[in-house]
Order: structure tokens, then C-alpha cells, then sequence
């Protein structure tokens, strides 16, 4: 790995073990091993190695999305991507960072975030599209809006599982969604929609 | 006011902006105009003096939640409560604690904000149940697992927010949200409590 990598992921790691402010171009040379003056031929400032930083985890992230855009039946698809295994009590990299004060108050590095999101979106809206259009949910619920509810399901379930260091009330969080799912099929379809519920 | 609550005030406020890790002794000695003697009288460390803004915030926050607690119509009490105004780009005070790195590593710190939301919890427990037993929502819904969903809503809906710099992804969340909830009516009343969606 070159120098300029091993940068890249060290303040990544660092940012998410400490967040911006508290981590110093200081340590992420002492545990990248990279000198001084290679960090600064790279990246100028803090700011900038940051910004590759968030830029990664963003591209780290997104192919998970990509579930949601595969074929096959959509609400098995929107289960699948809602219901599969994720670290509740270390959240979500990308979310995270728009907690963090300094990141959040300088749109240049909150931009790779909410491009990211935005991504996300796109892929949650079309999988509801095509739920509604095979009549697995009603007609009359928006899939823009409710591509934003399912989003936030998993962005605040991480924020109520640090809260409690227990990933259960994330867990619950999503199990709960997808119960509304199933209770929002079209009226004459909910019975059997509902069968495979504990 | 005194020197102790311009402290805890001070605190809160930079706790709020920059984060823990990031507020030093000295800005809340400089912002408050408390004496470093006084400041040690009342609190021996940094992290004393956040546990009590911690308890701050969280006693500022918890009357809101009050609203799911209150009489009359219990889907109205829900709608009431998740509709209400919030400031979207500022987030919860209380659930942004568990994105800060030092303090969702330290269970002392982190107590009043699990305690908070396990409060919460068992308001929107209650509040659902009562849906449920006034035919206003399904009965095979668990109030236990939707009450995580819902607050999930709202906290992650701050998360989409203040990433896009839009209160519109978290005014959708919300209202998908809602829109979910009166899909879950029982059949044969969806018809009626879906009078003034858009």
C-alpha cells in the first residue's frame, strides 16, 4: 500500500474510532507510519486527507445499497437490504459523520455524505416503486417519502443501540418497519403477506 | 444565576456545537466567566461537569415526550407528537451524544442518555398500545418494537437532514411515517383515517 493510501485509511479508522476534531494530522502519521513531509506532499491539510477519508467510506458503503437494485421480488429485495447483518453498536460510517460539529458545519466535507445519501435514496425509491407496481403495497403510499422513513429506520436504530449498548432496539427498529410494510400491503393482500410474522 | 448552573449551562451549549472532545476547560471558563478555582470547587474534572449537562439536556428534553402521555384520542397523541415542530439541522440534543465518540465509550456518560430514551420508550409503548385498543391500529402489531421504529424516525430523519442541509428528508420521514401507521389500520377502517392525507 502506498503512502497515500495508508493516509487515507488511517484517518478514516481515526475518524471514525474519535471523529474529526479530536484526531491530529500528529497520529495519523505516528500510526500510518508515513513522514511529515510525504503527508503534506499528499494532503496539504487536515482537511483535505479528511475529505479523501470520507470519500472512501462513502465508496466503501454504497455497493451494500446496490441489494436493493438486483432483481427479483421488490419487498423481498427491501427486506433483505432493511433486515441483513450490520454492527448496530458501531453504526453507520457515512451517518455518523453528519454528528460530527466540525464536519457538519463545512459543506465541502458533509458534500461526499450527502451524495452518498442521495445514492441510497434513488435505489430505496425505485425498489418501492416496483413493490407498489407488483401490488405488495398500496397505491397510495409515495415511495420518495418513504424511502426517507426507511433510511432514517436504520440511521436513528444505530443512534438507539449506542444509546442502550444493546443492538435490540435496532433490531426492533427495523422488525417494526417491516411489520408496517406488511400491514401497508393493499387491502384483500395483507393476510397473506403476514404469514411468515413471528 | 450561579456559578455552578452558568457552568452546566456553558457546558451544555458547547457540548452542543463542538462536541466533547473538543470543548476545553478554559472556553467554558472564558464563555461562562466562572473563576478556574470555582469551576474546580464544583466540578474536579471535564467529565463531571458534562455528566451534569448530559442531565441537563436530557431533563430539558423529556416534558416534550410528555405530549404521547396525555388524554384523548391516542393516534392523534402519536400524530401530534411526531408532526410536532423541530428544529431538523440542529438534531436532538440528546441522541447526537451517542455519535460522540468519548461519550458513547463511557458508560457514565452515556447513562442519561440511555436512561432518556428508555423513558421515551415507555411512553410511545403506551401510547401505542392504546392505538391498539382502540382499533386505530392492527392487534398484531408489537407497540414494543414499533415504539423503536418511530423514535428511530425521528432520530434518523435528523441524520438525513442535517447531511443533505434540508429539513426535507426529515419532514418525509416522518410523514412516511405516519402514512404507514394508518396503512396498519384494521381492515375495513383504513378507509376512514386516511381522510387528510394529501
Amino acid at each position: 500500500m502506498g503512502s497515500r493510501e495508508r493516509l487515507v485509511e488511517t484517518m478514516s479508522e481515526l475518524m471514525w474510532e474519535r471523529g474529526y476534531a479530536d484526531t491530529s494530522p500528529r497520529e495519523v502519521r505516528q500510526r500510518s507510519g508515513v513522514g511529515q513531509g510525504s503527508m503534506y506532499h499528499h494532503f496539504p491539510t487536515k482537511r483535505d486527507l479528511a475529505l479523501a477519508a470520507l470519500e472512501r467510506n462513502v465508496a466503501d458503503l454504497l455497493p451494500a445499497a446496490s441489494e436493493l437494485d438486483g432483481r427479483g421480488d421488490p419487498l423481498a429485495r427491501i427486506e433483505a437490504y432493511l433486515m441483513r447483518s450490520r454492527d448496530a453498536l458501531k453504526g453507520c460510517k457515512v451517518g455518523r459523520m453528519t454528528q460530527d460539529p466540525q464536519v457538519r458545519e463545512d459543506p465541502v466535507l458533509l458534500a461526499p455524505v450527502a451524495a452518498a445519501f442521495a445514492r441510497v435514496h434513488a435505489s430505496w425509491v425505485a425498489a418501492l416503486r416496483e413493490a407498489v407496481a407488483a401490488g405488495e403495497l398500496r397505491d397510495d403510499l409515495d415511495p420518495e417519502r418513504l424511502a426517507h422513513t426507511l433510511m432514517a429506520v436504520l440511521q436513528g436504530g444505530y443512534v438507539l443501540a449506542i444509546a442502550q449498548q444493546d443492538p435490540g432496539p435496532f433490531d426492533d427498529a427495523r422488525a417494526g418497519a417491516l411489520d408496517l410494510l406488511r400491514a401497508a400491503a393493499p387491502p384483500g393482500r395483507d393476510d397473506t403477506t403476514q404469514t411468515d410474522r413471528k
